[in-house]
C-alpha cells in the first residue's frame, strides 16, 4: 500500500497510482483530522470522492502518529490527549472517538486505537501497553457502527514473545475481519522483527487478511510474505524517491551522485515503469541537482512501480509453488 | 510558450505538455550553461532528447538572466562578464559563444546576446544598450553556423520611440528570420508596453515571425496579438500555479483562501482541463494549504489550459475575422 498521508500520494494523481498496479492506498486518520478536518471530508462526500481514487482505501487510526510526531501528549486509560503538531492546539482521542473518526472519512478498511510504545521499552511498559490496546480494542469493536467500514484489530506486544502472544489470543477473542501487526519496524533489529512474525502469524485466523505495519523494503516484504503476511503499508517507495533514491534489483541508489551526471543509461535496465522507459540517469540527475519537482515525481513512479512488480512476481510465485525459490534468488542477487 | 528553465516545465511531463496542446516550449540558455553544463545536453543529443519534448523549443540568449539575477555582473562592449548564482564562479558570455552555446544546445528557435537595462533607464543608458545590442547582433549573425537552429534578432529601445525604432531598422537589416521584441513587462506602465508595440510592429517584416519576450497574461495576449505579435513566452500560468493562483475568465483566484476550504465546485465552472473535470476547489485547497506538490502540478495544468485555450480562440477568431469581438468581450468580462 503506498501511502498518502494528507488524501494524496506525494506528487501522483489517483490515474498513475491506478496505472502502477496501486491495489489499495494508506492515509492518515491524524493528518486528516487536524487538516483538512473530518467534516470537510464528509462533506466532500467521503476520502474516495474528496481525493478522487476509487480503488480501497485503508485508513490507519492515528495512535502511531500521535504517540510519534505530537509534543505533550499523555495517555491514560480512557485515551489519549495531545497537542496538534501543526498548531499546538490540544485534542483528546478515545478509542470510541477514533471509530467515529474513521467511519466519517468513510475508508474500507479502518483500524481500531492502540497503544505502540517506542523502541526500546520495558517490560512493564510493554505489558500495559497490551492490556490497553486489548481494552481500547473491546471498547472499539461495541462503538462499530457502519459495516461498510472494516475494522482491523492490532496486536502489540513489543519483542517479548509471551506478551505478543497474549495480545494476540485477545485480539483474536474479539472476532476481527482482519488483524494488523503494529510496534514493529521501530527501531529493533531485523531477526527481531522476523522473530516477532513467527510467533504471532500462527496464533491468528489463517482466513484472516495478516497487515504487517510500516514495513515496506523489498527484503521486509519477501520474509514478511515468507512468514504468512498479507497486507504492508510504507512510506519508504515515496520518501525515498523524493530523496533521490531509487530501487534497484541491486539494492539502493542516490541518482544525486556525481556518477550519475553523464550516464545515459535509465535508473534501471530492463524495467518497464515511465521513468525508465522515457527518462536517463542523468536527466534524473539534473532533475534533482536543479531542485526540479519533475525528479520525485519520477523517482517516485520508478519505485512503485518496483515494489508493485515484485509483490506482482510473488503472486505469482505462490500460485505456481515457487516463492521459495524466488525468495532464495532475491535475496541472493542483493547480497552483491 | 510554457518555460521550462531548467530543461523542465516544473512538475510536468512532456506527454501533459504535450496533451495541454503546448506547441513550443522556451527554455533558459543561462540556467542550462551553469546546471547541468552545455556538454552534458550535448552529449545527451540536444534538448529535444535530453528533456524527451519531441515539440519545438526556443532557448533564450541568457542575456536578461545576465543582467538581473547574476551579482557583479560588467558589461562592456566584448560581452559580458558575471557570477554564477549558484556558486559564484566567474563567467564571460560573448554573442559569439552565445550562438556556440545555444547551437550545441540544438533548440529550433534560439535569441542572439542582447542588452536588456532595468527600468526605470535614463535615455543615455538606453542609447548605448541599443548601440550594443545591433552591435551584438551583426557579430551573432556572422558566428551563427548550424542552420537548423533559427537565430531571432532583438529590438531594444526602452521607451523612447526614437530608440527603439532605431533598433528595429538596425536589426532589420541584418535580416534575421524572426524579431523579438525585448525590454518590455520588466515593470513599465502597461500604456507603455503597448505604446512600444504600437511603434515597433510595423517595422518589422509582416512575413515573419515576431515574437514579445517575458509576456504572458491572457490580457497582454489580448493586446499583444490586437497589435500584431505571433508568439509570446511567460513564467506567469507556471509560477502562478505553484503559488495557488489560478486564472479564471472573472480574474485570478488564490485557492488557499479560507473561503475555498469547503467549496465542492471545480476550479473553473465549465472548464474541461483535467484539473477541473477530477477536483474540487476544496480538494485544491487543502493540497496548498498541506504544502502538497499535487497542488502546484494541478493549477499549473490548469493555468496552461486556460492560456491555450484562449490562443486557441484567438486563432479561430483570427480564422473568421472576429478577433476584435473576442478582445471586446474579454476585456468586458474582466471589468467585472
Ligand atoms: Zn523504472
Ligand atoms: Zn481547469
Amino acid at each position: 500500500m503506498p501511502v498518502g498521508t494528507q488524501a494524496t500520494v506525494k506528487g501522483l494523481t489517483p490515474d498513475e497510482l491506478g496505472a502502477l498496479g496501486t491495489q489499495i492506498l494508506l492515509c492518515n486518520t491524524y493528518h486528516l483530522y487536524l487538516r483538512p478536518g473530518v467534516s470537510i471530508v464528509e462533506e466532500a462526500g467521503g476520502l474516495h470522492r474528496f481525493m478522487r481514487w476509487s480503488g480501497p482505501i485503508l485508513t490507519d487510526s492515528g495512535g502511531f502518529q500521535v504517540l510519534s510526531l505530537t509534543p505533550l501528549r499523555k495517555v491514560t486509560d480512557e485515551g489519549v490527549i495531545f497537542r496538534s503538531h501543526l498548531d499546538g492546539s490540544e485534542h483528546f482521542f478515545t478509542p470510541e472517538k477514533v471509530v467515529d473518526l474513521q467511519e466519517r472519512l468513510g475508508p474500507d478498511i479502518a483500524m481500531v486505537l492502540d497503544e505502540c510504545p517506542p523502541y526500546p521499552a520495558s517490560r512493564e511498559e510493554i505489558e500495559k501497553a497490551v492490556k490497553r490496546t486489548s481494552a481500547w480494542a473491546e471498547r472499539s469493536r461495541k462503538a462499530w457502527r457502519r459495516k461498510e467500514v472494516t475494522f482491523f484489530g492490532i496486536v502489540q506486544g513489543g519483542v517479548y514473545r509471551d506478551l505478543r502472544e497474549k495480545s494476540a489470543e485477545e485480539l483474536v477473542a474479539l472476532d476481527f475481519p482482519g488483524y494488523a501487526i503494529g510496534g514493529l519496524s521501530v527501531g529493533e533489529p531485523k531477526e527481531l522483527t522476523y522473530a516477532v512474525l513467527d510467533w504471532v502469524v500462527p496464533l491468528l485466523p489463517p482466513d484472516k487478511p495478516r497487515y504487517l505495519m510500516g514495513v515496506g523494503t523489498p527484503e521486509d516484504i519477501l520474509e514478511g510474505v515468507a512468514r504468512g503476511i498479507d497486507m504492508f503499508d510504507c512510506v519508504l517507495p515515496t520518501r525515498l524517491g523524493r530523496h533521490a533514491t531509487a530501487f534497484t534489483r541491486r539494492g539502493r541508489i542516490n541518482i544525486r551522485r556525481a556518477a550519475y551526471a553523464r550516464d545515459f543509461g535509465p535508473l534501471e535496465e530492463g524495467c518497464q515503469c515511465y521513468t525508465c522507459r522515457h527518462y536517463t540517469r542523468a536527466y534524473l540527475h539534473h532533475l534533482f541537482r536543479a531542485e526540479e519537482m519533475l525528479g520525485p515525481r519520477l523517482l517516485t513512479l520508478h519505485n512503485l512501480h518496483f515494489l508493485f512488480r515484485l509483490m506482482e512476481r510473488i503472486r505469482e510465485a505462490i500460485a505456481s509453488g515457487t516463492f521459495h525459490h524466488l525468495y532464495e534468488t532475491w535475496l541472493q542477487e542483493r547480497g552483491g
